[in-house]
């Protein structure tokens, strides 16, 4: 890979129900914000990847570029809509760096959006699945049965407790309480969660995200190109690794159920882009992808903020906390932002940008510097992994 | 732009009706094919895109990358599932070409699939649609119903008639019989297009494509590369153009529901990077995207194969039969190879490919040296032109 890019602009829509709002109305709001930051218009963008997971799931768009075109008046460039499960705003924004490097545009926008709120769980696609599908999906295969086998694993692998598991819920809840952006502010009680009904064991329902709706994007141009800009953040490196999870014919032996094999990949692809070695060392933040609690303990590991088999000691210590030595997810995570599936990725990048930009207020770490964000999607089979650097 | 990519290996499987084999066994089969005439494993591919445009409509297979890795036992690399409408499979050769002209990777793939047949009509996403979605859906809004707006408007404005329409079905379904990969290769006459049932205005049955199951996949490389395998094929020039449809609130202005703006668009863009001005001139065939009659004919004049209006004079003349001035769809098109929406852009790449490597057998064109392929999807919103040329 020769050259890096760097984000131009970022923005965010507020996470949660938008009843009064359409999935264009979201996707339009994010990009002008991000957009408005960079000082352009629609019509400076070269190319844009527009990221949608389910529309089933939500109100059938996101299935062509053209959906964004209609949010935004772009008219006559090429619009790529991307999914891959909840990684699918990390690949908006891989694919828009390349079409940056390739030379294709100069400025290229990637966004993130999910409506999820606006069906009823009858309508939806895991429905379609049951009724459809596979037989094993009308045996429990969601995404909570999939990761509550990978907490159960660890409980008699490495120790982890039902309260660990609270804990990291508990963290976040209290982490969003600074974040006007996060669907679900108010604090729990570790009492709470593990009295809120159990959704597949050991993971109870405030160990899981809620469904949200939302909308994230980005901004990017060539490194040279960035310091036009008035806070231009770094892309340093990025990872993306895809492999067939665990219930594929060819998955991989070393799939575990400890970590995710795609994470790792992910993560040293952009480490050794980013030239970084020791993520304590070398970032002051994290966002990962803690869709169940569990999943955020596995992801210390695999992205090696811990060894193996230490994610809850570090949890107990407090590191990981605001304030801590290497707090994670400061903005709430998932659990409290909410997981509009095809935005989360680019949330988060907001997330580190706005920190790394000393612009992220009553939650800002001090002295951030480098951030990291991770998604990981499917049945643990798809993975994103981005190193961000102030400029 | 600096730089171009070159096809190093290119497959498609046989297009029709595939009840007893699977989404990921054609997506193998056309890439097993590919890679096999590249003389490339698995193991060499650095990362690949996945292009599937409606998995509601089929069997809900192709909504992330993953899907492929298991078909092909691709395992830590990126895999981008990408979508956009009847254009699907020429943005995952353009968003593969960017990969490698940025230095992500030094062999791409790029795949198109899909698997219509194994679900009932009243199962689809149509059905969905007309249900849950706008009232228009309820009135009317099938993509015939889209195009055969095009046909009235372009009768009332050009003289075209019902028999220059079933002109463009008999002469593709008589192509169609020298090629073994379509799914309908008997030929028709013009009276039984015209007696076939009328689906909307004046098209019938036999102006519209059939519902296939099919895949086809390219190898690319650099064009630097290129000359290490044995038959490459040069990616002259591509043009991808999004807008917001005749549909859209933002619609451009010069959509006169007589030509695409968005092929005109990425026409201009494709034939700007290939260096070329006169496609009769420059080019020995050109496949285009007749999912209906009167889109062929559509394609005619936003191609530049002839002026505005003359369409079905070019026709008529003969010009676009096999034999004449500039044949068009000597594969038989979408109307008689059938039209699985994400493989499509890749198979009319697939036939452009064996005719300049001399290796169309019955349906050879004499002295290819140049093709053009050309894709339009959703309501006239997203448009693929690409130029190949022998190398």
């Amino acid at each position: 890979m020769s050259g890096r890019v760097a984000i131009a602009g970022a923005g965010c829509t507020a996470f949660g129900e938008h009843f009064d709002r359409s999935y264009t109305d979201l996707a339009e709001e994010a990009c002008r914000e991000a957009l408005g930051e960079a000082g352009l218009g629609a019509k400076d963008v070269g190319a844009a990847w527009l990221g949608t997971a389910f529309p089933d799931v939500g109100v059938y768009r996101g299935r062509s570029g053209m959906d964004l075109a209609e949010s935004l008046g772009l008219s006559g460039i090429p619009i790529t809509r991307v999914s891959n499960y909840c990684a699918t705003g990390g690949d908006a924004l891989r694919n828009a760096a390349n079409a940056l490097l390739a030379g294709e545009v100069d400025v290229a926008l990637a966004v993130g959006v999910e409506k999820q709120r606006d069906r009823a769980p009858q309508e939806s696609i895991v429905r379609l699945m049951v009724e459809t599908g596979h037989p094993s999906y009308q045996k429990g295969f969601t995404a909570a049965g999939t990761f509550g086998v990978f907490a159960v694993k660890r409980m008699e692998a490495t120790g982890l407790t039902r309260e660990d598991l609270a804990a990291v819920s508990v963290k976040n809840h209290e982490h969003a309480a600074r974040n006007d952006k996060a669907h679900h502010r108010r604090p729990v009680t570790a009492a709470q969660v593990l009295a809120s009904p159990m959704v597949a064991w050991p993971l109870t329902l405030l160990d899981c995200c809620p469904a949200t709706d939302g909308a994230a994007a980005v901004v990017l141009v060539r490194e040279e190109d960035a310091r036009k800009f008035r806070a231009p953040v770094l892309v340093a490196g990025i990872g993306f690794s895809v492999s067939s999870g665990w219930d594929g014919p060819f998955h991989d032996e070393s799939f575990d159920f400890i970590g995710f094999p795609a994470v790792r990949q992910a993560a040293k692809a952009a480490y050794g882009r980013a030239e970084i070695s020791d993520p304590v060392r070398d970032a002051q933040l994290v966002e990962v992808h803690d869709c169940f609690s569990v999943n955020e303990l596995i992801a210390y590991e695999d992205l090696g903020l811990c060894g193996r088999g230490e994610a809850q000691r570090l949890l107990r210590d407090g590191a990981t906390k605001f304030g801590g030595r290497i707090p994670v997810n400061v903005s709430g995570g998932l659990l409290s932002c909410g997981h509009p599936v095809g935005a989360t990725g680019l949330r988060m990048v907001y997330e580190v940008a706005r920190q790394l930009q000393g612009a992220a207020g009553a939650r800002q770490v001090p002295g951030a510097r480098q951030g990291i964000t991770q998604n990981i999607g499917g049945p643990g089979a798809v993975a994103f992994v981005s190193v961000l650097r102030k400029m």
